[in-house]
Parts: structure tokens; sequence; C-alpha cells
């Protein structure tokens, strides 16, 4: 961390209060990886921009109050001092809480929901470090995408709440031909953006920018491996023939731009080798999208970050040395 | 152990008729994690009178059948002695055993499939209790669901084995809300005893009155938190706008009760954190089993305890200190 | 090894082109667990043979070329020079470039799929060794079925990538009882033969009679476990009254010769305990085959080896002691 935090940090540890804020801002900086308040700050801001701009200010909302649960029960339930100081215990709540209300109507028993998936994301987040640990691997937003695949697809059971955003579940179909059309530029650069702001499940362009400066003023090398997972997302996914509708709408990049930050920029060192090994790993998490959307097709829940889940572990497991 | 049975335990140890016995009956207790001859002796008729008063006896034989194959398997296999003595190479199998012909139509290759399923159950726990022990966490009713899962798929590609009782394979379809309405008090205590006889699979009120002697007979805070469960999940089901009639059979409360005895009573010990604790991984069973239901809709195969089993390994697996 | 390969190991040894064929060698006999590269040129040749034979050489050659490209990705990735020449690093990158021009229509981009999937395979492959080696389990073909299914499922989301040879997705509908019978001698010695040939996608007789060989040269018990696993599968799926044409195209039957082989010849010490354990879960394999038929409608993908991964990872795992 930059030595210009210092005079926050002095802050933070004199008042009980501040720290409870620092620790709610690094909780959002680390959807992508920043144990950084300012950047968890403007992601905050962004994402409370895209939402209001989307008509939906509840997703905000519904982000920061997962976030504060999330972080009470962290508390509660006396986890280790480091990992709550550093937001471990947050970006799980704070992406539950984004999530469902952006697939569920609202009503009383969602904000039960986002209280209780926030609370719950945690010890789903205990649980899974503890088994992770033995791999000496992160568990990444896995946490995020088990509770919130529950949640959502408990809806189907309970009449007291509507998945009235959902996909329905139906049969799989293979994409028709006639869908992948030309990618013009002013196309392909709304899906560079959309791709790294739907990281927060949101598809809005300036939101997008905001993140990239959240990134740049922890770590450089995250927002640039931010916008090259974008752009190998992108041309990968149209070079395949992906439908031009999920591309600009970042349907597809998302996880690649994930992808892309973590194994280039935070678990391994850079390096000619581990850049190659890093496209590798984001060229796979556009497919491995592609094959979540089908697989959970049957479902009808969306796919969240599973591929960028799935294809990091494998790209982690493998404890690779790149000397 | 309680003092009084030193007689049965003395008579058990001098002959091997008596320890294999004994050893059945352990395993029927170990359904509900008691390991205790008198409460398997009275599960065991509780399953046995509901099974009969159903009409379906080749149930409760079933268990019996499987009970046995699996527990000579387990000797067979020369598993350590002291899980034997327990009972724990019988529960899986028993349960196997009343899963098959409640979903099954009689036949010999049904009783074929019994006898083979108890057996490889007894290979599946090894299994998972030998992977498992890396986070040092029990594996419950897994191996159950895993074979049990297996066996009724299996069903599909042959027409010796036919699953009639099987739900059909489907479309995913979120509740009516029309299907939400009142639950009266009388419906109220018939979903909570029905909830605790289907653990067994069995929806028999009696039933559970004697599932609830025999819990009580071995561990008093077990037959609390087994009601505590009951109670918590029928109103959480209630609350979130279940259908009255899968609240009634008791389809969304035996796992509720499973959670709450293995957090509450089992697992760790007592106490108010521990309680409320438990009350948080009991509500989110309640959820599970509702996406458990919609997850199988595909598959067309009955949810079993896997809710049960998920939300108690996430509540284990972060091996917190109560203190 | 037999000491008249010394000869071949000698060259091997002399020249780095010759290592580099011999590991491309043993990497196809390691598909049947031969570290051997005879028995691997018998196998190679077999599957060119019933690839032409069917008008489908691109089977063929996707196989080369993904073993080429996994084999190389490996030497990249400076893995362990003891897996390398054993051909550990081979094996699944030569099933998926079998798998991958089975299902889909040739392009040029299924060229990249089949050189891209061969290199991922090994880093999944490392992944999961790393993982599994904490209970001391081999990963079989985990890492060629996992690969393929989302490759395969992928297809799904670009027009550029056609599985049309692929299952459509769908409802699961019970096998009709009609659909079994009676399996006449002729249809049962075809059974036999393709049942073998299947563990590398193959229905063609002559060809599992040149791997028969190819086991043969390498180890007489590994040979004996797949005709034995062979007919065991056949009887099996023949007496719960599976579709004959499914037998008869081996498709019930490649499972239960690789867990015969597996379990019978490779992991355990033969025995007549062991021997008893391999036929249990050979009989199981053939059910879970039938499972994940099942399983796999609602996705529309191929079941590959996944009934003998699972199978014997379950048997596997128990670490018995058979003395």
């Amino acid at each position: 961390m930059n030595k210009s935090y210092a005079w926050w940090e002095g802050l933070s540890a004199s008042s009980s209060v501040l720290r409870f804020v620092d620790r709610l801002l690094r909780g959002v900086g680390q959807v992508m990886f920043q144990d950084n308040p300012l950047s968890g700050l403007l992601f905050f801001i962004a994402i409370a921009w895209g939402s209001w701009a989307g008509g939906m200010p509840q997703v905000a909302i519904g982000g920061l109050v997962a976030l504060l649960a999330g972080t009470l029960t962290a508390q509660w339930l006396r986890v280790d001092e480091a990992g709550l100081n550093a937001g471990l215990y947050g970006f799980n709540a704070y992406l539950v809480g984004l999530a469902l209300p952006t697939f569920m109507e609202p009503s009383l028993l969602l904000w039960f929901y986002v209280v209780f998936g926030g609370a719950v994301s945690v010890v789903v987040m205990l649980a899974l470090v503890n088994m992770f640990k033995t791999w000496n691997v992160s568990v990444l937003t896995a946490p995020f995408v088990l509770i919130t695949w529950l949640l959502l697809l408990g809806t189907n059971a309970f009449s007291g709440l509507q998945g009235s955003a959902l996909p329905a579940a139906g049969i799989i179909v293979p994409i028709d031909p006639a869908a992948a059309n030309p990618l013009h530029l002013g196309e392909f650069l709304k899906g560079l953006l959309t791709s790294i702001s739907q990281v927060f499940l949101k598809g809005h362009g300036p939101a997008a920018l905001l993140l990239l400066a959240g990134l740049a003023v922890s770590s450089l090398p995250a927002a640039v491996f931010a916008l090259v997972g974008a752009v190998v997302g992108l041309i990968t996914a149209h070079a395949l023939g992906a439908e031009s509708q999920l591309i600009t709408a970042g349907l597809l990049g998302f996880n690649p731009v994930l992808t892309a930050i973590a194994l280039g920029a935070v678990f391994y060192r850079p390096g000619v080798r581990v850049v190659i090994y890093s496209l590798l790993a984001t060229v796979l998490s556009v497919i491995v999208q592609g094959a979540m959307i089908a697989a959970m097709t049957p479902f009808g829940i969306p796919t969240l970050t599973a591929a960028f889940v799935l294809v990091t572990w494998l790209f982690l497991l493998p404890a690779l040395k790149f000397e």
C-alpha cells in the first residue's frame, strides 16, 4: 500500500467507527482483489452511479446492506483480525447484496434475503477458506456464487420470493449461426467497458471508467490486466462466433477480466511466461463462460462469476513456479 | 452412554451374534447421530410401524436387508472395529434400503439393488471419510445421498428397474403464488411430526413420536433440537410462502431437523452463540431444500438429505471455537 | 517393463527426437494405464484404423494434434521429468483430441479447439494431480472429462463451433421396457469388442483386438481384466434390462472395462478379495454409466469416462489394504 494512505491508516486505527468503515471499503475493493480503501470507495461510487442510472437504486443499497451484514457477522464469529481488516469477509457479501436485488422483485422478504445472504456468505467464506488452504489456493468469489445460486434457486419454492428477472429455466438450444454479426468499433468499445463493469453485475460504461481508476490507484498492473482481459475476451468471443448482443452487454467479458487480473497481477509475479499462461486462462474463461451459460439453462439461474472461479482455480492449483 | 446399558454392553461383548445385533441397532441409531442401541431399536420400530401403516412393508424390509448387507460388507472389508461397533457403517446402508423401495416398483431386481446399494454405500462411506478427515469433518449422510441418486438415476437406463414413484424429470417452474395458503394449527402440528419422520422418508405422525422418544433416551438435547429444527423449519417455510402441502407432508422440514440436531447437539457444545449459529444454519436448510427441489427437477430424482449435508458441511468446515 | 525394450530405451535416451516420440507413445498407452511405448503404438494404430474405417480420419488426426499440443505444453510448463517420460501429460490430451472431432463438425475453429484443448488439459492434469495427492489417488481421465465437457458445452454459445454430433439436450425419459430385447451370441461378441474400443470413443471390433494385444504386450493381467470388465459389463447391463443397441455399440461397457483394469490390475495387487472388490466396482460402473446418461441428458453432452472416474475414485479413496 502506498505511503500516502498513512494518514487514513492512522485515523482508522484511532477510531473503531473509522476502522469499521475502512473494513467496508476494503471489502468492496476486494471484489477486484484490492486491499485498498480508496479503490473500494471508487468501486462503491461507480456501482452506486450505475445502479441509479439504471433505475435500480435497490441494487446499490442491497450491496451496502449485505456488506454491513457480512462484516458484522464476521466480527460476531470472531474471525481473524487480519482478514477482517483486509476486507476478506466483505466482498462476497457485497456481491450477494448486488445480485439478489438485480434478479429479484423488490419486497420485504427480498431485504431479509439480502441480510441473510450477506451473513451466511461469511460462513461459506470461512468454510471454503479452511478447505482450500489444503492446497494454498484462494477461494475467490466462490462463496458469492454458491450462496447466490442457492438463494436464487430457492425462489422457485417460495411464493414470497419472486425471481422475476431470472432467466426462465429451459432446454439448452445451440446458438443460431445468424446471431453472430459484425462487431463495429463502437460496439467493441462498449463491450470493453461493460465487460469491466459486469464484474459488479452492471452494464454501465462510465462506471467501468471509475472501476479502472479504482484499480489504477491501487495497482497499475491490475488495471492493465483488466483491460487486457476485456480485449482478449472480446476478441475471443467474437472470433468464435458469439452473439454480438452478449458481447456488447459485457456478459462474455467479465469472467476473462477477473481471470486476467487474478493470474496476471495478483497470484503470480508478472513475466513473459506468466503473461502467456494468463492469456491461455483468459481465453479459456470465455469458452467456459459460454459453457456455463448452457449448463445453467436447465436451472434458470445466472452464471455469475463461476467461470472465473473454475478457470482460475484450475490455473492456480498446479502451484507452478514461473522463474 | 448411560450406565443402565451396562448389562447390554456385557451381553454384546459375550456373544458375536448379539454384538452383530448391537451393530445393526446402532447403525439405525446413527441416522440421527445416536450411538445407542435402544435409540436404534425405537427408530427401527417407528419405521416398521410407519411402513406397515402406509401399506409399504417392503420399505422397512428393504432397510433391514440393506443394513445387513452394509454391515456384512464392512466386516468383510475389515474396517476399523470402533467405527463398526458404533454403527458408523450401517446408517447410510439403512437409508439406502428405505429409499429404494420407496421410489421403485417391487421386483426381484429391486432386491438386488437393495443388497448392492447397501454394500457399496460402505465403500462410499470409507471413501468420503478418508477424504473429509483432511478437514476433520463428518461425512453425515452424503454416502446415502450419492449412492441413492446414482441408483435412482440409473433406473432410467434399465427396463428391469422401474422408478415408478420418482418425480418425472421436467422444466423448473417457479411456485404459483396461489399455492401458499394459511397454515392452521392442526396442519402445523402435522407438519411438525412429519418433518421428524421424513428423516427416515416417512410421513407418519406416531412414528415421529417414537423417533423423538428414541432421541430422548440417548440425548435430551438432541430431542430438543429436533423439535426446534422442526418448528423453525415450519415457520421459515411458511413465512417465505411455501406450498402448505409440502409443509404438512414434512418435505421442507426434515433437513432443518437434521441440521439443528447436528449443529446444536452433536458437533458443537451447546451455548448461546452455538444456538444462534445453529438457527442460522437451520433457516438456511429450509431455503437450500427449496433450492434442491428446483435443482433436482431436471433430473427427476428426490432431494433426500442433500440440503442437510451441504448446509451442515458449510457450518462445520469453518471449525469455529465457540467458547 | 520388459527387458526386451532395453534397446528402445537406449535409443530414446540418445536422441531428443526419439525421447519425444517415446513420450507421445507412452501418452497414448496411458489411456489404459500402460507406461509402454509398444502398447501406445498398437493403441495408436488401432484408433487410426478405426477412424479411417469409420470415415472419420479427422478423429485420429485430432488425437495426434492434441497429443502434440499437450506434450509440448507440459514441456513448456517444465513439469516433472518422470511424469513427462511416463506419458502422464499425454493421455488426457490425446482423448480430448479424439473426442472433439467425434462430436463436432470439421472447421478451422475445430482445429483451434483441438490444439487449445490439448494444451489446457495439461494444466487441468497438473491442477487435479496436486489436489488429489492429498489422498494419494490418481486423477485418471478426469482432466479429459472436465475439459471436453466444458469445450462441448461451450459450442452452444459460439456459432463458429458446431457440436453437430452431440446428443440434443432434452428431458430425461425412462427407458421404454420394449427397448430391451434378447441378446444373441453375435451381438454379445460385438458388444464385447466395442466395449473395449469405446475406451477410445470408437465402436470398431478389429481395433479392439489390437487394443487387447497392446495391453497384453505390456501387462497380461490388464488384458484379462479388460475382458472380464467387458463380460461383466455386458451381462450386468443385459440382466438389468438395458437397450440392446446401447450394449452392442459398447456404450455401456467401456466404463466397466476401465474400472476393471484400474482396480484389478493397476492400483491393487491381484488376489481373491481384490477380484471381488473390483467386480463390485465393475457392476457399479454399469449402473453409474446408466445414471450418467440420464444426468447428461439435460445438458446434451456425452458421458465420456465420467462413470469410470467416479466409481474408481470411490473404490480407491478408502485406501484399503488387501493382504
